[in-house]
Parts: structure tokens; C-alpha cells; sequence
């Protein structure tokens, strides 16, 4: 049976959203669809190619309308809404962190943080720092908070997790960081 | 042969900046020593009690001495420690992040980072989020840049390395944001 681009695509998030980034496999994903790997690779040459399609599908799934105005709460806008995606998709976190650091997708974030700079008036060089500052904290918060859910949510550890909650807390103090740079 | 838990440790690191994280199991830690798994449980009671002490090995390998004075000097001292510990060892970032959001170690740098924010006077719980701010930070850059490296070592991806070394850049960012919050 063939299968569209698209359709693999749907069942590889399902399968990473039910079993995790390890039985994301290329071998799984053609036995669950009934197709030799050989079909899979059709539409997607690599792992990598099949994990960048995936990261930008979670991406695309939290899009959320932007309504900000002013500059800090346009990066919030930004920065909120790639960790809610990440964190609606089990190891939706690391995936799109890989992604990103192989330089194969996932770039959707970091271009608008920084057009939002530019139009707050940041120098390019700022604005490349700020952008790539912000991206960090909000993958490192979100491994974290997803990392830590997920572990507990199966009995594998025992943490508390009320320190969470913070992220905005600690956005708002990177936000801070720039306003002094661009005040 | 029976192996005392800081000679199973010693190979379990090895392992892992030998052959990466998806290598270090404890079926393959006890073959390489030679002994059945249950002589390797002995000593790490799960998986995660093995990351934990493999983690904490991993920063206590990259401890520094501590020369700075002032407070942004003291909590760059510590972040950069951390990223340089996390960095000299395969899939270092991936294991300390993992450990720190399970809750079962690599508590060090959150704790020094919380000491050098209460001598500089901040409130208790500013210095809290501000430690797990720059915690986050320094995780996700040491991520990508780990990850980036690794992969176009391998070969797996072709990206260029050029934007990886902002990470003082991105850490002045954060630590600007506490200076306006401290003055």
C-alpha cells in the first residue's frame, strides 16, 4: 500500500506522541504502516530528515495567533508558544532541541524572536545573541519540565514538581537583560 | 571478579564518552566488566541511580578552582564550569539535564549559583529562579553546541559551527537582567 508524504509524517508524531523518541525508529514507523522500510525512506532520506519533518509538524500544531504589541510581550508570545508545542508531544522537547542543533529544521522561533528585535530596534548582532539566549532557556526549561513529567507520570522517579511553574519568572528576567540593552 | 562501585562508575563514564548515551545500559556495563547485570544492581539499584553518579562524576571531573570576587564573576564561574564539565564528555549535556530533571542529582551548580545570588543579596525567591534560569541556559546552548558538534563529527549533518560560541554572549544577557533586578 502506498502512502502519502503526508500520512507517514501524521503516524511518525503519533508514534513518538505514544511511545517516545525511542521507538521513533524508520524500521517501526514502515512496520505499523504495512510498508518496507524502502517506502519510508521514499519520502524521507534520512532519520534526520523524518526527525526535522516532525519537529516543525509539532511546531505547526502550536501555531497560536499573535495578538501582542509591544516587544517583550511579542517574545513571551513567541517563546510561549514553542514550549507549549514542545511539551504536547511526549519528547516533544528533545526532538525539537535536536532538530534545531542539526541545523535540519525547527527554525521558525528564532527568525521571528528575531524580526521582533529588529523592529524593537536591536542591532543585528543583538538580536542574534537574544534570539539564540531565549531559544536556550525555553529548551532547557522545557526539557526539564517534560522530562521530569514524563518520568514521574511513569513511576520512574519521585520528584516534587512545584518548581516548574517558573517560566515565565525566568523569561521575564532574560526579557529584563535586553530591555537594559535596548533602553 | 567482583569490581568496587568507583571502578563500575569509572567504566560506566568511559562507556559513555566512548559510545554515547544509547550505549550505556546495564547489560553491556556488565558485560564489559565481565559480570552478570545483577552484579552491576548491586552497586546502582536502577538505571537512574547509575545516570545520577555517572552525571555527578561527570561535573566533580570538571570541578575548577574558584577565583572570582564579584557576583557576576562567581555565577560566571559556575555556569561556565558546568557547560565545560557537560561538554568534555559524549552526550555530557544530555545526561546532567536528564539527572537534574529526575530530580536525583547534578544539584551542585543550582546550589552555588542559589549561595552566590544570597551573598549578593538577593531575596530568596529571585535567587531561586534566577539559578534555575541560568541552569536552563547554560543546558540548552550546551545541548545544541553538543549535539552540533557530535553530529558533524559523525558526519550525520553538515552545519556550520560558527553561532555556537555566543555562549558568554547569551550568559552577560541574563546576568544583565539580575543586575537590574539587584540595583
Amino acid at each position: 500500500m502506498a502512502h502519502r508524504r503526508s500520512d507517514v509524517l501524521a503516524h511518525a508524531v503519533a508514534l513518538l506522541d505514544t511511545h517516545g523518541l525511542s521507538a521513533l525508529t524508520m524500521r517501526r514507523l514502515g512496520s505499523e504502516l504495512g510498508v518496507q522500510p524502502s517506502a519510508i525512506y521514499h519520502h524521507f532520506a534520512s532519520k534526520q530528515e523524518l526527525l526535522a519533518a516532525v519537529a516543525d509538524e509539532i511546531l505547526a500544531r502550536g501555531a497560536r495567533p499573535r495578538t501582542a504589541v509591544a516587544w517583550p510581550d511579542r517574545l513571551r508570545e513567541v517563546c510561549t508558544e514553542l514550549r507549549l508545542a514542545m511539551l504536547a508531544c511526549t519528547d516533544g522537547a528533545d526532538v525539537v532541541a535536536t532538530v534545531w542543533a542539526f541545523g535540519l529544521g525547527a527554525a521558525g522561533p528564532v527568525s521571528e524572536l528575531e524580526k521582533v528585535l529588529a523592529d524593537a530596534g536591536a542591532p543585528a548582532d543583538l538580536a542574534a545573541v537574544a534570539s539564540r539566549t531565549l531559544l536556550h532557556y525555553v529548551f532547557g526549561h522545557a526539557f526539564e519540565e517534560q522530562t521530569a513529567r514524563q518520568a514521574v507520570s511513569l513511576g520512574a522517579v519521585d520528584r516534587p514538581l512545584e518548581s516548574l511553574p517558573d517560566f515565565d519568572l525566568g523569561l521575564d528576567l532574560v526579557v529584563d537583560g535586553l530591555r537594559a540593552r535596548l533602553a
